[in-house]
């Protein structure tokens, strides 16, 4: 774990007791159960109600937020509505997948709909939507000017848009019995780049009006956003329980469509594509046994090889698209740094 | 049916090709799964997918809003996007409704979640309630000033917020023997009152910049959201299933706490206290005794007079707040013609 934080960017890491403090402003402290669901949820009570401080998850989207505001030249604290509107949108989606995955914990502590059932979870996630809203279109005056926080507002309804839409693919592609990767491409392109490329987008929109800074970190977030999922997708299957929070394999016991089983099920041929056809039509349970044999048929397949390829390429897009722009060398290298990070996280 | 077409007030049908219109719009015809399930849902398209029109809702919060401008001496067309705004959050809140009270059938149709699942039903609420944001922060140019349409964003938001926090505490009062009816009220006030009253604030908002009448309208449109739960809760006893699509006595079958029974667990006495505990308390269906005994235990303590009582009584009280602005004659007239509407509708 110490050898974890050591390598976490400082982008990552800078910003952050003060965006948790403009998170827990922007939830609230209000005496209502809707309010203690939500708190729970970041990690800020317990389930009666009582504070305790178990963290967050890394921060990610809005720590690029911030950094892109920074980096094009802005002062970091106007984007700070932004920053905490897109991670109040990223755990509505946390939220809800929990619900729609059927995951009993998130970040080792039992989840939300576990604890207050379906109804209550339901609710809560869409609460966090709409303190997103509040937070960028606040009662009277909004810290940025009302142009501006109506086009940060459609950048983020874009992105969320987007979100639904790749989560409503990711969803379809559980009753396909075969997925393209091309598919996958374009679903993960939804359901995650698009909310990644936003927190770029926005951080740059707050902080410069120059075009060339604002495409380049747009164009940058998209491919890290590619990159992002990948990764994620490489830890559900290859991850350690104590990093991830998740056992081993725990995608492949899902049957989750995600990269390396789509890359699997498109390459593999002969005795190795029966057995994986057989485990993923079945209408059971998988064992302990199948799981075992995906793994082995995926290391045939170089499956693992592949999907590093694959992030690799994306994070190497992103910084090629980068270059369009001239950005100081600090943040130049700072991207350098979040994109090598971001490839080889373990967590 | 005849009788209750005749009986809608001209505001509630008026408006009505123009907001279809905008609303196919706001929706659109993108060729994805996602937006099948949305227009399945307004009645535009059969569950394959086939162009029909089997008709929405009454649109009652639309016409309130466009209705308001008009009245306050606006142009309503500029409240176009408020008014569908309003009525996609409605609509976010109907999925998602229906899933949490496992609806199988909404306007003689079977509900999202029940063809797609929970999942889908889900993500289709919550496209709706994005796609209401869009509305109001279009992309590049709102068609309402900015600083305008960041105020009316933040009116629905507060609103949206609100309905959330109210159908938290609805939820509560399924796990709670009884229930005020001051409990009552305070619920029903955020979960259906906050987004009427916000219709008509919006478009009041929209359509003038004189305070006293803005405030004039929302006060009118908190009285008569109580006045419109209030009937509806009615409906949900003592409707008829030709109507309102609910058989006689659904309410009473799912257990729910609506206004009828917290008024009559409140003044119950005796053995007919006893019966009706019994029979909430109880961890099985309902027969049809049990609900015949319900309604005859309501009938002796003139639950239905009260109720009716109390919704003519806050439909009165709109209609003072209202003279606190001088509205023209005819506005004067159809906010009473639609009061009247609203207390005595039968779906």
């Amino acid at each position: 774990v110490a050898q974890t934080i050591t390598a976490l960017p400082d982008a990552f890491s800078r910003y952050r007791t003060q965006l948790d403090d403009a998170l827990r402003a922007a939830i609230g402290d209000q005496d209502h159960p809707l309010y203690d669901m939500l708190r729970y949820h970041m990690g800020w009570q317990d389930e009666t109600g009582r504070a305790i401080d178990v963290g967050t998850g890394k921060g990610v989207r809005p720590a690029l937020c911030l950094f892109a505001c920074e980096a094009v030249g802005g002062s970091w604290k106007t984007a700070l509505p932004a920053a905490v509107a897109i991670e109040l949108i990223h755990n509505f989606s946390l939220i809800h997948d929990d619900i729609q995955d059927g995951d009993k914990e998130r970040r080792h502590r039992p989840t939300v709909w576990y604890i207050w059932g379906h109804s209550h979870g339901m609710n809560a996630g869409v609460a966090m939507n709409v303190l997103a809203n509040r937070v960028l279109a606040p009662n009277g005056s909004s810290s940025l000017p009302a142009e501006m926080a109506l086009q940060v507002s459609s950048i983020l309804t874009s992105a969320c848009r987007e979100m639904i839409e790749g989560q409503v693919l990711d969803l379809g592609f559980e009753q396909r019995s075969t997925v393209r990767v091309s598919d996958y491409l374009t679903m993960i392109g939804k359901k995650t780049g698009a909310l990644l490329e936003s927190s770029l987008h926005m951080g740059a929109v707050i902080g410069t009006d120059d075009s060339r800074f604002i495409k380049a970190m747009s164009a940058f977030g998209t491919e890290i956003g590619f990159m992002f999922q990948v990764r994620d997708d490489m830890l559900g299957i290859w991850g350690v329980q104590d990093k991830t929070g998740k056992p081993t394999g725990s995608d492949i016991h899902r049957r989750k469509k995600s990269l390396p089983i789509v890359h699997a099920l498109e390459t593999a041929e002969g005795s190795a594509r029966e057995r994986l056809l057989s485990i993923y039509r079945a209408h059971k349970p998988l064992t302990e046994t199948d799981i075992a044999d995906v793994i082995s048929i995926m290391d045939e397949l170089d499956t693992a090889g592949f999907c590093s390829s694959l992030a690799k390429e994306h994070g190497e897009l992103g910084l090629q698209a980068l270059s369009e722009a001239e950005l100081g060398p600090k943040a130049r290298a700072e991207c350098e740094e979040m994109t090598a990070f971001l490839l080889e996280r373990d967590y």
